[in-house]
């Protein structure tokens, strides 16, 4: 069973028909989002927030509340679901043909496009105050602020690159291959998830997700796993379990593409794209992440005017991020506080 | 067709019956070795080689040469496969009932005190001048010394720890389970190969087994393959695919059960088997390796008296090792020709 059916607290907009990036026209896409907070007079108080791999809007929510940061009662915060993560148009919920295994391949780009469309079209929005976001989000806000550089005021990705580095794509092979090694994903025409490659790929992450010192200092045993095996099992395998395969294989796809060369006027040139950013920018990588890198995301970070890197210290790794770690999250909350202040 | 049948410069040695750390007693075991340059009358010019995952003496063999460290000319160097590995008894070689999905766990210390027979009983030798190896043969060096510490006068473990760490246990539960969500891997019963199980492997392997900068700087141009796709499946799934599937998860269950502490007489305690090791010393870590950690290796050698802890610079992660960058093996091979001068 998996978890989409459970969630219904949030909005569909309809798109009509999108032309994606790599050609095909995805006809009758809509996105799920969901707001916090009252959109002022002026519609000047917005936060975009777009979604992580695998998640929805529901596994951002930890980074939202009175007195955080991101706070409903001064912002408008609009959660965006990413195309394929199983709210928004995604392969478990769409009509044939563009269903199962036929959804087709979305790019960043192609999400943050149809997010503007909800910002502006439906909303009415004009500036944002905030683009903010974790891992594949992160790379979405670079997105945002390269796309609309008139339009985003400021920047909070944690976590994540502009661009999809070779070795994060050589891991996300793994994730990819995991599912299809597993008969029963049958080309992803299944009416049953296949879950021993969804068993598999939850080992595969969990090699990845968080650092080694992680393992060493056993700190899943202070996060109530009992043991190695039952982290794996309890948490891994859990989570991976209660999403669907091609969802999981069309974000993988996004995320290996996510190329910020991408943007209009760039025709691939990443430089020209990160130093069209005009958003004052905040950027948050993990200390100890093992697939964005620190080392790499500096090197972006260099190339945006004014940006400010601050490298969100300890073992936590990828998972610094991902509201695992109650100090990494007031790290990242107190880092985009000091950044709406400016 | 797996590389096994084509190799055929070695011995074998008769193991008989070996009860096995885990209560099995393999029947009929053998020892697959083979010999460099000549036993002298002391009989105390000799090095013990054991081979790595997946590996067999053929593929250590760029170590050994006249004029290197390892010099057939001086000394006597007894490359010795490890059970598992296709050539010593593996699954693939035995006869029922310990073939295939029944060939019995086999544990770093049990290779050891099969190897340590071969080294007594048949060549009647007493010391050792050297044991040495790289990544699963640096656990045995380890164990050796350990094991035996007034027989083994000195060891050069590269790219590897005396125990398997925990988070190096999570990526073998990755290499592993893609094997077996192969259906065609038939619980290890099979006819044929599964081989879209070993592709993904090499998949898992490929994020692994060299480092992210070595990815970044596009290093596999260097090393004659046209692109990322072409290293993934000219090098990663063309090297796996030569191998056997239940010999790769053989391998894979001693690795993750690798433990210093089962040396005889430690009960469990890693501190006092590294610190009753004699042997002179040099321990060479990967700077970049992801999972034999530079870190873990240096904690455990701390407990070594007297040992030399010397890591090997570079991006070329775990492969630091294998023979694929000149320069790092040329760092390890002075380095051991600096330990056998002492």
């Amino acid at each position: 069973m998996t978890e989409y059916e459970s969630i219904n607290d949030y909005e569909l907009f309809d798109l009509g028909d999108v032309v994606l990036h790599e050609g095909t026209t995805l006809r009758g896409a809509k996105l799920a989002y969901k707001t916090h907070g009252t959109l002022n007079e002026n519609k000047d108080n917005v936060i975009v927030f777009p979604t992580y791999y695998s998640g929805t809007h529901k596994d951002d929510e930890y980074m939202i509340g009175p007195g955080m940061a991101l706070d409903p009662e001064k912002y408008f915060i609009i959660q965006i679901n990413q195309l394929g993560n199983g709210l928004s148009s995604s392969p478990n919920n769409m009509a044939a043909p563009y269903n199962q295994g036929s959804f087709p391949n979305v790019t960043t780009l192609d999400n943050v496009k149809c997010q503007h469309r909800l910002v502006t079209e439906h909303f009415g929005i004009e500036t944002i105050k905030l683009v903010c976001g974790y891992s594949m989000g992160a790379q979405q806000t670079f997105q945002w602020a390269a796309e609309f550089p008139d339009m985003v005021e400021r920047m909070a990705p944690w976590c994540g690159t502009a661009s999809t580095t070779k070795h994060n794509y050589v891991f996300l092979e793994a994730v990819r291959n995991a599912i299809m090694t597993d008969a029963a994903w049958q080309g992803g025409y299944y009416d049953k998830q296949p879950e021993r490659g969804i068993r598999t790929l939850a080992r595969v992450y969990a090699g990845w997700g968080v650092s080694q010192p992680f393992y060493y200092e056993e700190l899943y045993l202070k996060h109530g796993f009992s043991s190695l095996e039952d982290f794996l099992v309890g948490f891994w395998e859990g989570f991976f379990l209660s999403k669907d395969a091609n969802c999981l294989l069309s974000m993988a796809w996004t995320w290996q593409h996510s190329d910020i060369g991408m943007t209009t006027g760039c025709d691939g040139d990443r430089e020209k794209a990160l130093s069209g950013i005009k958003a004052k920018a905040m950027i948050l990588p993990g200390e100890t992440d093992l697939y964005f890198l620190a080392s790499d995301i500096e090197r972006e970070a260099a190339l945006i005017e004014g940006a400010e890197f601050r490298v969100v210290p300890g073992v936590y790794g990828h998972f610094a991020g991902i509201g695992f770690n109650e100090p990494d999250t007031q790290f990242i909350n107190d880092a985009i506080q000091e950044l709406l202040d400016k």
